[in-house]
This record gives structure tokens, C-alpha cells and sequence, in this order.
């Protein structure tokens, strides 16, 4: 094969066969994908979790990732929020003609391992080529599909005032590292994507019967946007300590470089958990033994919305100095083609 | 909110929540979406059918449809063929900056009208926007969900020696309809974009007990490059009667002027049907009878191969002068951003 993409690879004849045979079939392989029909045939039984995303990150390779195992962990850990273990993946993509094979291949491996490594197949999958200019390299869609197991099922709007809001670990690496990269600055200490699966830790926490109110991954928007969603759903306040919030000492110094702030920085490898707090202490444990959960924090509670406590759907900062700060939505778009 | 899509409606943020909310939840409204989680929760058991498709068509508005009608029946249909009814579909928008608002609401119009029509509930979805630039217009992710109903179930691989091809209409006219709109050429005859969801015919031949030994819907590459998947997957030889295949008048003429062949021109609402030679006659009439069945046709046959036949994997084509032809797999792109 040449070493660039062409159109002919996305015209769904000889050359299409080729490149999903050589690239991607050979990587992926698995029952389901290899039958190569129009559709994967999967053996499971509902209730089940369907997330999909849509990766247009730049640069596509990053520190700490790159676009291949971004698709796969994002749509990973979507699926996992509604308590369910994931188990199968599409994945579609929208590759610029003339861009590399090399790079494709590498992605391609990227993915293998990031699918395997969290125990989910890549079942079926689709390739386009489109004119050059038409798109910016590559863009990857993954769709996925997992079985839930919480019961009840955690969701936004079931957090509960006196709940316990935990985080898995230091947050905005994601969005920093990207957005680094993309500047080409180098920064004195290197700052990594925290790009990972994270439903490991959650069925962990499923295992050992801890009661999840709300789960959700502090993606585009950062920690801030996310709670504000969580908040304006279950119609409550949320109050975090600004202390506890664990932040890389050097993604806060480079973000005050660039005048961002970490807590609307995306988080690609985090997860916000949202518990009673008489089981805070045991939900914490469990994360902290858990894959990427070494560093999970308290960070603040669930109040029921008052004079003394604030409106519904809002988020407050405690400071140091014990004032508090509304954190509101993000307004505005700091980092396009950040996820 | 302003004409135009900004950076800003795909930052997860405040506008993004809008844009989301009025555009899209509003129209394709069910309760597995509107609950706004990371995920959709999903009550069905299997087996089931997944299957993904990007859309990058060139215009986004063609006779007899668009991206948006077009990504829900492509999925449809895709999910259908391993004999299932399709069920949920996710969507994911990728969007490139100062896109207009109007012509999105248009194609979000178009997209819940096709999933009604289709009875299938568009359950979760996920919208980007890349600086201009970054891609062309719009770009549609669907994936499908449906529940697996034939057995045995068909398969590319299921076909055998003796049984019927049947094509539930005229070929090309997709391919054709939105090509000769992209170069703006105005035919004596307008030629319409096929586009359609033919789930209900398969349901149909299901139902009645027809033995379904191969589906496939012939998109990218056509009728011709289909049916040698379908050959090769079978090890066996199709041998197909060209005076058999309907083509539109107004298709045959217009590729001719455009040089391009119509077995080989993208359809995508038209399905190959396999079905052993004895049950060909109660097949052609339940398609007949079927939504956008009405000019099914047999058009030729599944034989050993053989020294009188033909090799492992050949597609044939039975002239009227009495010669044969091979028709082979597409080979180079004719037609980039068809679908």
C-alpha cells in the first residue's frame, strides 16, 4: 500500500477492503468484527448503557495519548457512568485524503490496546476518505454499548442534599496537555494527559454495594461545567472546599501562564462520584485501591438549596480565607478540539 | 441564539447546553434522551444488531434527501441486514464553524421525521464544532441498536449454490441523484435520491418465514461490488442477468453522459435479498408488497463453482447477446463524499 491515504481507500471496494483488512481488522480482530457484515451480532441482555463521542482532538497525538486511545477511554467511561460495565465499541472514521498510513497504523495500535486494556471489543466499524481540505487529518466517532449493573441506577438527577462528592484524582491534566501541545510550549515540569478507563473503579464500587447517587466524567467544560449540570438536575446546591480540589502543581502554574482555569480544564481519565456521606469514607477507599483512582479526593457535599446555602443549581467554591465564589457554567469556549 | 454556529456550541458549556436542548431534544424527544445522562439507558435484550456509519455527503441537500435523513436510513438499514429490527440509533454532529443554524434545524427536522417514519428513537448523541476550516459543512455519526429476529440469521457468508438474487428496485439513483447535484447538472429527467429505510420489507419476508440466507444493502460501491463480497464470502460464483437489473431510464442515460456505471453507483434504499430458488416467487411478492419494494426483481443466481460456471468469487453478467461478462470489485474512487 502507499503510504498515504487516498479516496479510493473510502470508495468501499478494493482498496477499502485492503486498508480495514491491514489496519484495522488485523488489530481489532474478534468474532464480531471478523463475520465483516454490514452489522456485528452481540450476545447481551439488557438494560443496557449506549454512549457515543465524537474525537476531533489537535493535535492528535499528544503527551500522555493520543486520538486512538482518547476515542476509546471517552466512550469507555460515558458508558460506565450509568453504572455498567462496557463491553463492545464501533468505531467510525473521517480520515483527510493524503493523510499518513503510518500515523493511521499507529493510532490503529493505539486503540487495539487502549480496547483491550479495558476488556471492551471494537465490534464494527467504518471508514470514509474525504477530499483533502475537507477535514483536518482524522476524526474518530466510537459508540458503545455496556451492560448496567448498578440498581438503582446512578444518573444527574438523583444526588441528594448531605451527599459526599468525590473526585478520582487531580483534574484539568487532560485539557492542559492538549492545549500545550497544540502551543508548542514547554513547560518546565511535563504535564500529561490523564487519558484512561475508568470503569473499573466504578464497578469496584458497584461490587461492594456503595449506594451511587450521580457518576458523571468531568469531560469538555471541566469539574465547574459538570457539576453545574448535576446541580441543575437533582435541583440541589453544591458546595466544594477549594483546598481539597486536587490540581498538579504544574498544571495550575502553566494554567495561570495561559490564563486558564483548572477547573474548567477537561478531564479525560476522572470521575466525579456522587455518594450518601455516611459511605463516603468506604467509597473512597475502594477508589483509592481502585486503576487511576490512587488520588481520589473529597472535595465538597450536596446541600438543599436555602437562605444560608444558596439557589438551585449552584455551584460554590469555599476559599481559603472562608469566603465563597459562584462557579458558574463555562460561557464561552476556551479550547476548541480539545476531546 | 445568533444564524451561525460558533466554537462556543461545541465547548460543553452554557451554549452548547442550548444549542442541544432547542435544536435537537426538542425534536427527537424520548425519554432515554431526555434524561440528558453521559449515556442512554437502553431496555432490550439480545441478540442484537450494531452497526456504524459516518456521513460526509457533497451537497448536504440532494433530490430526494439529505445528510440528515440519509445518516438515520444508511443505519437503519445497515442494522437491519442481519435480520433485525432496528431500535435506537445514537447521533453524533460534527460541525464546522459559522455553519448555519438554519439549514441545521432543517436537517434535525429531516433526521427525527426519517426515525419516526422508521420507528427507531434517536437515544443519545454528542455535538462538536471545529474551527472553520476544520471540516467541510457537516458531518453525521449514527449508530444503531436493533434486536436480531431471523433464524437463523443471515449472513455475506450464507449464501448457496442454486438460490435467488432479488433487488428490491432500481439501482444508481443515489449515486447519480447526488453527483449530478454536486456538478449542478440539470437532466431532462430528474433522477431522486432512493434513500429510504427498508427494514420493513425484511421484517416482512421474516415474518412470513422466507429462509433469509443473505442481506446486504449495495451503498458505496454498488450493486457490483456488493455482490462480490457476497460471492467471495460464499465461495461461490453469482451469475446475474443484465437485461434482469432494473435501472432507471433517466439513470442509464445520465451516467452514460457522465461516464459512469450504474452497477457500480451507490443505493441506499434498496437491499439484495438471497433466498433459496424455491422460495424466490413468495419472496418477490412480499417485497412487492412492501414499502419501497414495489419493483423487486430477481436478477440472477447463486451456482457452484465450476468449469462451466465460473471461479470462487466471480460476479457474472449474462449479456443479451447470449456473452458474459465479469464484473469485477470497484476499483479507484468515481465518487468521493457519496454518502
Amino acid at each position: 500500500m502507499s503510504d498515504i491515504l487516498l479516496l479510493d481507500h473510502g470508495s468501499g471496494g478494493r482498496a477499502s477492503q485492503r486498508l480495514i483488512n491491514e489496519v484495522f481488522v488485523s488489530r481489532f480482530s474478534n468474532p464480531m468484527l471478523d463475520s465483516l457484515n454490514d452489522a456485528a451480532r452481540l450476545e447481551i441482555s439488557g438494560p443496557l448503557s449506549m454512549s457515543t463521542d465524537s474525537y476531533t482532538v489537535d493535535p492528535i497525538f499528544f503527551p500522555g495519548g493520543d486520538i486512538g486511545s482518547l476515542a476509546v477511554h471517552g466512550t469507555v467511561n460515558d458508558v460506565a457512568m450509568l453504572g455498567a460495565e462496557p463491553l463492545f465499541i464501533s468505531c467510525a472514521f473521517i480520515i483527510e485524503e493524503g493523510f499518513s498510513l503510518n500515523e493511521l497504523t499507529r493510532i490503529a495500535d493505539s486503540m487495539a490496546h487502549a480496547a483491550r486494556s479495558a476488556g471492551v471489543s471494537i465490534v464494527t466499524g467504518d471508514t470514509k476518505v474525504v477530499p483533502r481540505g475537507a477535514a483536518d487529518k482524522l476524526f474518530i466517532n466510537t459508540t458503545g454499548i455496556g451492560r448496567i449493573v448498578a440498581d438503582p441506577m446512578p444518573g444527574g438527577n438523583r444526588a441528594q442534599p448531605g451527599d459526599a462528592v468525590l473526585v478520582s484524582g487531580p483534574v484539568g491534566d487532560h485539557g492542559l496537555a492538549v492545549m500545550s501541545s497544540r502551543a508548542g510550549l514547554s513547560l518546565a515540569s511535563e504535564v500529561k494527559s490523564d487519558s484512561a478507563a475508568v470503569h473499573e473503579m466504578i464497578l469496584n464500587l458497584i461490587k461492594a454495594g456503595i449506594k451511587l447517587h450521580a457518576l458523571r466524567d468531568p469531560t469538555r467544560g471541566g469539574l465547574a461545567t459538570t457539576l453545574n449540570e448535576i446541580a441543575a438536575q437533582s435541583q440541589l446546591v453544591l458546595e466544594l472546599e477549594q483546598t481539597a480540589i486536587p490540581v498538579r502543581k504544574g498544571v495550575s502554574q502553566a494554567a495561570s501562564i495561559l490564563g486558564l482555569d483548572p477547573l474548567y480544564l477537561a478531564c479525560e481519565g476522572r470521575v466525579i462520584v456522587i455518594v450518601p456521606a455516611e459511605e463516603a469514607e468506604a467509597a473512597l477507599k475502594i477508589m483509592r485501591g481502585s486503576p487511576h483512582g490512587e488520588q481520589t479526593c473529597c472535595i465538597g457535599r450536596a446541600l438543599q438549596p436555602g437562605p444560608d446555602t444558596g439557589r438551585v443549581g449552584q455551584v460554590l467554591l469555599k476559599t481559603p480565607i472562608g469566603g465563597k465564589r459562584l462557579l458558574s457554567m463555562l460561557e464561552g469556549e476556551q479550547l476548541p478540539r480539545i476531546c
